[in-house]
């Protein structure tokens, strides 16, 4: 049981769900957590800036040692717990330079996809372009259409770096399934389709499936003719 | 000899400039390389695009295996080298969490220096907003802040992520150094300048200075006041 550990966490973030999903995969389950709401700015509460002076979430702890950065997080835990649960990082060189190349290809899809769907959030009301926001829709088909190309190049059943899961689908799944979340069609785009629907039946991501999506299965339909 | 790797590059880029001095720290001289111009787009020609689908430098190869993110190239090197050079990952725990943590936030931080310094490229002419610069700066400002108040929390002569060089110093060197090449003032972040002036007698730092730097020790004066 995890119990010297503790994470600070809101529901549907990303950056919080490669963290969750990594602790599922290394079995360490049993830690202390709280769930905290973004929309009351908790992420700004005294007991975040303790864990992170950045006030934001995921804010994690191991012991006396914290670890916010949710990238940081996952290659911490799977050095730290390398023999325990499941392996993360591959033998193979080839498949290592893969899972590398795609972690880091995935924060450029992250960003691309929060350019669009929270751009309200991030502009400020006077500072809003169409064009800006049509120019990052497109950045964002763009981003998507590769993605589909690396799953259908590596075939039916692949993981993101062959044919194992690593941290490469620890980081870039909840990207993946936020898309799908916001109505991205899985007709037009068959193979992050499969990707996500093989990856959501995985134990450690049921484990750890947002709350609030759980509550309310459907989601919002920004992306349905991305 | 590192015949085997290949590095296409441009002179002055913080992610290029990471995998160089990694190079350099792994004892990997002797690569193949190309100094390419970002002026002229040759990062879109065709030498780049058949490593690099995404059109950016670094594009990197190691045999037939191409990893051209800055971060995943760093930790493809050590991972493959680990016994060759100097040791970038620490062995402690509480050391290589704080690496990793830094590491991370370094890409916020490289961010951060781009949307100030970069502002007029990122942004097209109708859409540029004072108050979106302004605010941009005041980002900068507050997390140089930060940086400048980790290093002089680990004291005189450390590097990022305690006593010893580390995947921290590769990957956010390059960042310090853009801002003082932008004019940072050394006086007022005198952590961050302490820092500055040690690693950039390092010798892995020193053989890959941007060769435009070289020629033309004076830079910009943008950061001057911040």
């Amino acid at each position: 049981m995890a119990t010297d550990m503790t994470l600070l966490w809101g529901s549907g973030s990303p950056p919080c769900w490669r963290v969750m999903i990594a602790l599922e995969e290394k079995n360490l389950q049993g830690y202390n957590h709280k769930l905290l709401s973004f929309e009351k700015m908790e992420h700004k509460s005294q007991e975040v800036l303790d864990i992170n002076p950045r006030g934001q979430l995921p804010s994690f702890k191991h012991g006396d040692v914290a670890v916010n950065e949710s990238y940081a997080a996952c290659f911490y835990l799977e050095s730290q717990f390398k023999s325990q649960g499941n392996k993360l990082i591959p033998d193979s060189p080839a498949e290592q330079a893969l899972m590398y190349q795609r972690m880091f290809e995935g924060l450029t899809f992250y960003e691309k996809l929060n350019a669009v769907i929270y751009y309200n959030w991030f502009i400020p009301e006077g500072e809003r372009h169409d064009s800006a926001l049509q120019r990052n829709k497109e950045s964002l088909a763009t981003e998507i259409k590769l993605w589909e190309g690396y799953l259908q190049k590596l075939g039916s059943g692949a993981h993101l770096a062959g044919p194992s899961f690593s941290l490469a689908d620890v980081t870039v799944f909840p990207t993946v399934a936020t898309l799908f979340r916001f109505g991205l069609s899985a007709e037009c785009y068959p193979h992050l389709g499969e990707y996500y629907a093989l990856l959501k039946e995985r134990p450690s991501v049921k484990a750890s499936w947002p709350p609030h999506w759980l509550e309310n299965p459907k989601g919002q339909d920004t992306l349905k003719d991305i």
